[in-house]
């Protein structure tokens, strides 16, 4: 609790940072819409709406009255002194910052190429025709060039990083890349370790056939169980699953289904849910628009939503509880099955094609594959036109195998066609958070894991929403991990993490 | 064709009305998401969304450098000397000085508590609660005196006629009033004569149970067979239909079901489809934004979704074709009846509280009942406290019985809960409208008759088309009335239509 009195500078910024992210909210919606409900036929005026709002936007935070307001209030002592309003105003200077770098034209363009970028590569991909996507991917790769000119490229560093800082504030690609080549190579050899000398789990309990609804069912029970607030959201189908908390009571998940495998929809979900818990857990209802009811980055973010999706849902803890569950829902579909079956069968780390539908462990090379391939766009060591044979070389590089069509390689994900690049790294930054708390986690929240079985997730969430949630942006990613955990991020509780899950599905 | 050379100043003009209409194209996203999809909780954030763009569309309508354009255009005999041009200017003018009259802030409240009276409306009619709703009333009824302040009252007229004038442009309360009147009477008469001397046909049709799958399934086959347009535009559920044309190619339709009597979501379907034909036939393409691509008034709106709803879908001829494929989706459901059967069942003329339930005939009494008490809250001489007696007595005048609650009375629309005061008796211009257009139509489209036996709507929507959607606003409602039938608008044709449909089905 703050108790200083609010000058009238800093009630006219918080004003002012409202109304910009409920203009943002909105254009939450048109994204949610275009994805979820909005017929082809309206795609054109679609890209003119958000290219317009977008303006809008951009012109608003970009104004020189904010900068003024800012100002104003970064020369006011008693607003600096107290630490949470300090921590506040660096994020809105570092906002305001990276805004005034791009002209409102750009900006403009972004949005209004992505948007029909976007409905270019649903339709590549539904056709396997690359060629049909590949101007649009020159496009956007151009304007991420252009939109790291503006930004600058940070001391010693490269123009990736520009892009970088906008998803996770103040990562360095090389910094990201000595910690992911020690890791994928621990990896690797984990992998090869199983390949080599342990059996895989059967996967028939995956395979069983379940109608479409009936997993919604289960998935609204799970989501239910893990505290998301389903008055204040919703969960939806769309090829490519997404979060969107755009606004104070209004967080919309995506899932999809198959009839096999209803485990990708489960996880999806879990996934999605866990970047739900988060936006619904940011104190939004007093604070919409401050970067105290913002998430710190999108590497927290995700630790977020793989600690639901791997840690909880992966567990046998939480198969003793979901899967009496999963039986009423699917009539019987899993009875051949036990518990143990169901948590050795998800508990497995072999090579795949597609990035969502990986496992916990491969996803980790998923990540790096892409992270190499748009650095080198953006460097211009590779151009739109090289990126199939790029990925499928790199792919046989990583798992010894390659994708049999673009849709199973660099047509599968939706990122780049908005304009997505720097963004793919925060997964594993994600899946490195997740394991360095979840240890913290298992020693702070006594009984957890009798609890999961139970389907008892309220103090795991309470733990979350004290040390996480609740503090927005009040500290850096690094910094809140280090005061949580006392250690700086490593990739050892990850590996200890899926080397104690995964061996023993393994017989190892 | 227009071959005039466009000068800068009407260029930037279309520019700048293109931008509104996309603002205003966003609303109605934000408006149609809140009444289907969105989650309870975010009714709050949705308040300040529309609010907030509200104040920037009202802003935007109100510049002064649209004012500077317009006059500019105004000032420009080349322009105003054609004749297309002319009716854009006249149009855009009426606009510009309709918005520039009401002030931001009281723009911004009526959004705002709009939105919220909503919510309110919506709960308070669930739980049959009047006087939760009463104080959202009270509120609605002042910002409609406030705005009608504003516009000003026109010579000889009432304060109603400013606010009826943004639906149906030029048109006066005394001089609906004084069409209303003797169409009343001589409907109370045809409707006492078919009571006292006709035999009712059977409902028993209307009664079967139909599962709402394949309502919805055969709505659509409908709706397809009309010309709605399924990849630019949509049908989805909510508690009242309705239709937002809201962009270029996006056009989304509202119905709802009932297990019992399907043809009331039949007709929701057909009555909304018919102003999705209209929203889908205006010339968005080219001209979204411009008058020319806007709809006359709601009184011609309406006469397109009566059309469809009560001229096509009442008829014998469509059940000739429709009733085989009702069949098929019903998996037999309707076996026991035929063709006669069908049509008798859906042209009766008895009261019934419901206004969206009601027949074709006696619907007309909804509205008068409505437009009443609207002029008084209007004039002040009834208190929003005083609406469910003053509903209830007068609805005993004119149905010779009273609603058995508010739910089934005062509190069954959703207008008066987001302002929409002066917009009922647009219903019944529209089915006055209908009426004196479809008698010329039978006379100009040849066999249409024969075709509609067959489902074959293109012709008849062909001819709405060239004579109606084309023109956008070129011509005010009564002039183009006028101009296609020969004749001003007259209750003769609805009073003929209406009995040489009803009078068979009640052996008459």
């Amino acid at each position: 609790m703050t108790t200083i009195t609010r000058p009238k500078h800093h009630d006219d910024l918080i004003a002012h940072l409202r109304e910009s992210a409920t203009l943002g909210s909105v254009c939450g919606l048109l994204g949610w819409d275009q994805e979820t409900y909005m017929p082809d036929g309206g795609a054109d005026a679609r890209a003119e709406q958000s290219s317009l709002l977008a303006g809008i936007a951009h012109e608003r935070a970009t104004s020189e009255r904010l900068g003024a307001l800012i100002a104003a209030c970064e020369g006011d002592a008693e607003l600096t002194g107290d630490p949470e309003t300090a921590a506040e105003l660096r994020e809105v200077r570092r906002s305001y910052d990276l805004a005034t770098k791009l002209p409102g034209d750009l900006v403009r363009e972004m949005a209004e190429s992505g948007s029909k970028a976007q409905q270019a590569w649903k339709k590549a991909r539904e056709n396997d025709d690359f060629k049909a996507f590949e101007p649009w991917l020159a496009k956007m790769i151009d304007l991420a060039r252009r939109k790291a000119a503006c930004y600058g490229t940070p001391e010693g560093g490269e123009a990736y990083d520009a892009l970088l800082d906008e998803y996770e504030p103040g990562a360095k690609a090389a910094e990201i890349e000595a910690v992911f080549t020690p890791l994928g190579a621990r990896l690797s050899a984990f992998i090869k370790d199983l390949a080599d000398h342990g059996t895989p789990p059967s996967d028939a309990p995956l395979n069983v056939k379940v109608p479409e609804a009936a997993q919604h069912a289960f998935g609204l029970e799970v989501l239910g169980a893990m505290g998301f607030d389903l008055d204040a959201g919703r969960l939806d189908t769309t090829a490519h699953p997404f979060c969107s908390g755009f606004a104070p009571g209004d967080t919309r998940l995506t899932t999809r289904y198959r009839d096999e495998r209803f485990t990708d929809a489960l996880y999806g979900t879990m996934h999605e849910g866990g970047h739900g818990l988060y936006e619904q857990g940011l104190p939004k209802d007093t604070k919409f628009g401050s970067p105290l009811a913002s998430s710190i980055s999108l590497g927290i973010h995700e630790s977020q939503s793989r600690m639901w999706e791997n840690f909880v849902g992966r567990s046998r803890q939480f198969w003793v509880w979901a899967k009496p569950i999963a039986d009423r829902h699917f009539e019987g579909a899993l009875d051949a099955w036990s518990v143990d079956d169901m948590t050795k069968a998800v508990n497995t780390a072999k090579p795949s094609f597609i990035r969502v539908e990986a496992d916990e462990a491969t996803y980790n090379l998923h990540v790096m594959l892409r992270f190499g391939i748009e650095r080198a766009l953006l460097r211009g060591d590779l151009e739109a036109s090289d990126v199939p044979n790029a990925w499928n070389g790199r792919f046989e590089e990583l798992f010894g195998t390659t994708p049999p069509d673009n849709r199973r390689g660099c047509l599968q994900d939706v990122h780049w066609s908005f304009g997505l690049i720097g963004y793919f790294p925060t997964y594993t930054l994600g899946n490195l958070y997740a394991a360095q708390l979840w240890e913290t986690i298992l020693d702070e929240v006594p009984d957890l894991e009798s609890k999961m079985e139970r389907g008892e997730f309220a103090d795991l969430l309470a733990w979350l929403r004290d040390k996480i949630h609740t503090h927005g942006m009040r500290y850096r990613a690094g910094e809140l991990c280090e005061m949580i955990t006392g250690k700086p991020l490593g990739p050892d509780p990850l590996l200890r993490h899926l080397e104690r899950r995964i061996r023993p599905a393994y017989g190892l």
